[in-house]
This record gives C-alpha cells, structure tokens and sequence, in this order.
C-alpha cells in the first residue's frame, strides 16, 4: 500500500487523480467510477451553473460515497471592444451558415457566477476543491480549508506554484506542456509556458512543499511511476478516460480521441479565446489565417458555443473543440475501474523490475 | 550493474549520453570526461570542417581509450532567392553596424562537406556516429555498420522513429519538446512535433524494438530513473553539461544557463533558419517582427554567424545563440564527472527508495 501525505491527505488509495475537463466529458457516472476505483473523480464545473453543479454533487453521490473533487475556472472579464467581436462574428457567420443555424445570435449574457459557484461548493461540502486559469483571494481559500476542504490549485511554471503555495493551497497540479485542455498559465502568456513534464515537475518539487500533481500526457503505468520519480505524489489523467463508456465526451470526439497520433494536436486560442491543446480540427486551421483579434477568453468561448453545439448535433468533428493531450496512441476506451486497475498493476509490475536495478 | 542492451553494445558503465551540442561546447575536454565517468561523450561535429573533426577525434583519443560518438547534421540545400537574403541582410546589417562589423559580408560558400565528414568517421573508425535533421541513406548507415560502427538516429515523433529503424539505426535518440537546440524533426513542420518526453518516449518505445534515448529536460537521477521507467534504454543530457569546466561554451553563455529559468526559453528559427530552443535573447524578439522571410537552414545560419561571432567576442549575449532546454534551474557548474557521479547517485537512492514502493 502506497500512502503519501496527498494519498492520506485526500483520502484516497491510488495516487491518480481524474482530470477535470470540463465541458461534458466529466459525467457524474465518470467521477464516481474513478472515485470508486481508488483514484479521485473530479467534476469539470467550470461552464456549469450553480444549480448543474449541485444537481451533478448530488448524483455523484448516489454513485460512490468516496472523495471527488469539484474544479473551477477563476473568473476573468477582459474589455473587448464591440468591432473585434464584429470581426469574429462575421468569420464565424461562415460556419454558422454551413451549419444551419442563425447568424449574429445575440451572445449569451456572461454572468458573474463564480462566487455562486464556489457558494455551492461550500453548501455541499465537497471533499476537494480544485481551481485554475490563476489564483483564488486568499479568504476563498482560507473559507474552503476552514470548512474542510482540499484546495489545489494549478500551475505552469515555477512561479506560478510558489504564488498558489503562498496563497494556501494545499497541493499544486503541475500542468506540463504535454496536457490536454486549457492552460493554466496565468503570470506568463501561454506560450512562453509550454514546459515540459520532465522538467517542470523536478523544478516545481524543488521550490514548493505542498504535494505536486503531474499532469501531461501520463497514459499509463509508466507515466504514473515516472511522475513519482521525479518528485510528484500523484499523477493527474485526462486523455486516459476521454473514451471511457463513462466519459460525457461525444462520440465523434471519443472517435478522434482513439483515432489520433502524438503529433496531432496543436495549442490554439480559436475556440475559447484561452490556450488549449486539442487535436487539430478545420476550425483550428481556419482561424490561424484570421486577421483580426480573437477576444480574449471567456468571449470567444461564448461566440463559438453556438457553433460546436451544431457541430456536435451534426457530428461534425471539424467545428467542434477536441481537446486531447500528446499521449494519443495509448488512448483506449476501455471503462474507468480497468484503466486504473491496469495503470496500477504496470506500475507495480515496473517497481518490482525497477528493484532488481542499480545502475 | 546496470546492463541494458543499449549499455552492452555500446560498452558504456552508465546509460547517460552527453548530448553532441555542436558550436563549441562539445570540447575533446568534455567528450572524454564523459566517457571516462562512464558515460558516452559525444562530439556535435555538424559545422565542423572533416580537418577539425579529425583533430577533435585524435584530442578525444589522446584523453581516453574509452567509447565515444560523433554527431552530424543529415545536409540540406534549401532553395532561397536572393531577394530574401537580401532582405534578411537589410534587417542584419543594422546589428552588424551596432557590433562594429562590416555590412553585406559575402557568405562563405556552404560546400557540400557531408560526405568528406562521414569519410573521416570512417576512416577514425569511431565507436559511434549519431545523425539529426533527417534520414541518412541506407547504404552509409550499412557501411557504418558493416565497420562496427553503432548508428543512432534523431526522432521527434513515432513516425520519424518507425522509419529510422526501418532504415536500419542501432538506437534511437527520442527528442522531446524539452530539449534545448536544434530540432531534429524531419517528417513534419517542428512546431507541430514538439512533443513532451513523457508522451513521447513510451508512445516510441511501443513502435520500435531498437532502444530508445530519451532527450530533453533530463538534469538529475529523477530524470534518468523517469525516463528508463517509461521506456528509455538510456537519456540523453545536454544543458546539464554546458556549463561544466569542459564546456566550450561562451563564458557569457555559462552564465545566461546558470542564471535562467524553465520558462526563459523558446524554439526560434532566427538564428539558423531551423527551429531550435534557446534561452531568449533581443535578437530572437527583435526578429519576431520580420515581416520578410528568414532564409532555410543552413543559409540563415551562414547570414548571421558573422554577428553570433562579433557579440561573443564583445561578451554580448544579446545576439549570441544561447541554446538551452528546460531544465535550466537543475543546471550546474560542476565538472562533467561530478555531474556523472552525481546523477547515479541519486538514481541509485531513488532505485532503492522506490523497491520498497507498492502502489
């Protein structure tokens, strides 16, 4: 049995944690069958409303009445001027013409709902409560630990962790260059940080002392003994159980998933105005030639909803976002409960070879 | 005794190869130092004359009896008006003025020297002869071979590693997103392979049953021990030793590598026309806002050589290529012994530590 402080910390038997992606791959069904498993499920909330979020916990519940953890987007509200979403929504007319569906619909309102969100979190209890795209004000997360709850935060360079330390977190997910999905990045523009996982865990563990969670293109037993090794107490997973039965994700997008290479993917703001690794699609290609400013995230994200929605209604991969990290060939859509049980059997598998070594 | 396939054949004591880093740091000093800790030296010999090779052969013998590789870059003739160099030379003259060296230099004629270069491999009936930026044609690698030479190829993506063992290497080097200098893609844009070790390694070493040597962000024993967890049959490392006693490299250089983060690098075309990672300088900014084309390698590489030389000899590192991967806090000073030494040392207690693990 293998406990170290995150283990015994968050009360759970495997150091695997299932990463947060929001935006439908991570059913209630998903998180407990992880949770179930011995690993931590964890709800993409991000996109969710207060109410999807407490229905979701609710659910969750009834499946397993081991730890989960719930994550969120700190909440960003950039000026963006009315000609450059002019701009993209003439772009994006293109495709809602090819598609459908109405042009020029009026953008969904964006709410301020994260305190709501973070309010629910506290009413029901979570076990574990996890956050990105920068970090929480020091009283939401002392509030969170009072009550109870594991607060991790994410980062992308060294920098960042030290900050998410001093502000209180409790572990820190480093999100390597590798990872599917949004970057994390938020003292650096994402490009300059696009660091690996077999450099940024070590120079991470070596300037923090909360648990590091390596999170990147980690497939199997291999990854999750190699992410111990340099420095990390557990791993994070995403791209694992993207094709899972379990997994919200749609099926075309499953099919890409178990379909692609490592060298498939690509970091792009088209979708959501944020930088995130998904596998490249028409949409991506199109709007490298765009001219103009994509606005910054969360506009973009709410311009292009109507477009993905259509996209996946007509099951039509080219429009939609399929955020997927480099570890691509090693996707399989084998359930939840047999990607853990298989991780943890190579990785002990590896660690019984690995004894017999001195180099 | 740590004895792998790779070890075996290579007759090396520990699977640690120091990168061949070619322009300077990979002195006849710091190749023999590594081979004499155990290790495989390796000299970069891609912009060296077959004279200067062969001196740096007979140096390297003069300093150890043991193993050692040299490594060349598979040649390219890109095609590039005039009108671009031309170009490109306007935008470059200004640093030239600003360095106090002449306008317009002629280009030195980039002679086709590639297979005097392998003649004197041959010739000095090197141990090992490692190649990047491409395939070399069977035949040479089978005369290679047919002498006893041990061939290793350069992959960026499971493909370039399925057709370099098709082409018949005895290893292969799996260069990750991490690593510092020239990319050694060859079957894509780099930008779209720039692929992390810990995707990259386990998704090579199911596709091809040579070893595999896994490249980038490696600094210490958690980075040899990770990589051999996920498929490695050894690592290579460079920016640990560019800063050793050894090094040939600038003095200013050392010190922009002891002083920089994880996140001070970046892939650039600016100085050689061929995407590598460097630690960032005003000169890859300043040409990030080149309107204009920069010439293919080797062209851009023969264009700016004269203002790379010019800035190392006023101890500017402005305009210097100050190429680094992403390890940069792990980076020491030590002697390359002391780093060899090192490195086992903390892979044997991190061996011993994990044999007690079970997950």
């Amino acid at each position: 049995m293998f406990q170290t402080k995150l283990t015994s910390a968050l009360n759970i038997e495997y150091p695997i944690l299932q990463a947060p992606m929001a935006g439908g791959p991570t059913t209630p069904d998903l998180v407990a069958a992880v949770s179930n498993s011995g690993g931590l499920g964890n709800l993409g909330a991000g996109y969710l409303t207060p109410e999807q979020i407490r229905s979701a916990i609710l659910e969750i519940r009834q499946r397993t009445d081991r730890p989960f953890g719930v994550n969120l987007f700190v909440p960003e509200q950039p000026s963006v001027s009315e000609e450059t979403i002019a701009g993209m929504n003439d772009l994006l007319n293109q495709y809602r013409v090819e598609l459908g569906i109405a042009t020029n619909p009026s953008i969904p309102k964006l709410s301020e709902m994260f305190e709501e969100q973070t309010q629910v979190l506290l009413e029901e209890n979570v076990p574990v409560f996890s956050f990105t795209f920068g970090i929480l004000k020091q009283e939401v997360i002392q509030t969170m630990k009072k009550r109870g709850i594991f607060v991790v935060g994410t980062a992308t360079t060294v920098e960042e962790a030290m900050q998410l330390e001093s502000a209180g977190v409790d572990a820190i997910v480093a999100q390597g260059s590798e990872a599917g999905g949004h970057r994390g990045t938020f003292l650096r523009n994402a490009a300059d940080a696009l660091i690996g996982i077999m450099a940024l865990v070590p120079q991470i563990a070596d300037h923090v002392s909360v648990p590091v969670v390596a999170s990147g293109g980690i497939m199997d037993g291999r990854g999750l003994v190699a992410s111990l090794t340099l420095g990390a107490s557990a791993v994070q997973m995403g791209t694992a159980f993207l094709a899972s039965p379990e997994s919200g994700a749609h099926a075309a997008y499953k099919q890409k998933v178990m379909s692609s290479n490592e060298d498939c993917t690509e970091v792009t703001c088209a979708y959501s105005g944020k930088a995130a690794r998904g596998i490249r699609t028409k949409f991506m290609n199109d709007l490298r030639f765009y001219r103009g400013t994509i606005p910054a995230y969360p506009i973009q994200n709410a311009l292009t909803r109507d477009i993905r929605q259509a996209a996946a209604k007509a099951n039509n991969p080219a429009y939609m976002s399929l955020w997927a990290g480099q570890g691509l060939r090693l996707a399989t859509d084998r359930a939840a409960a047999a990607t853990i049980k298989q991780t943890i059997e190579q990785a002990n598998d590896l660690l019984k070879r690995m004894s017999i070594f001195e180099l």
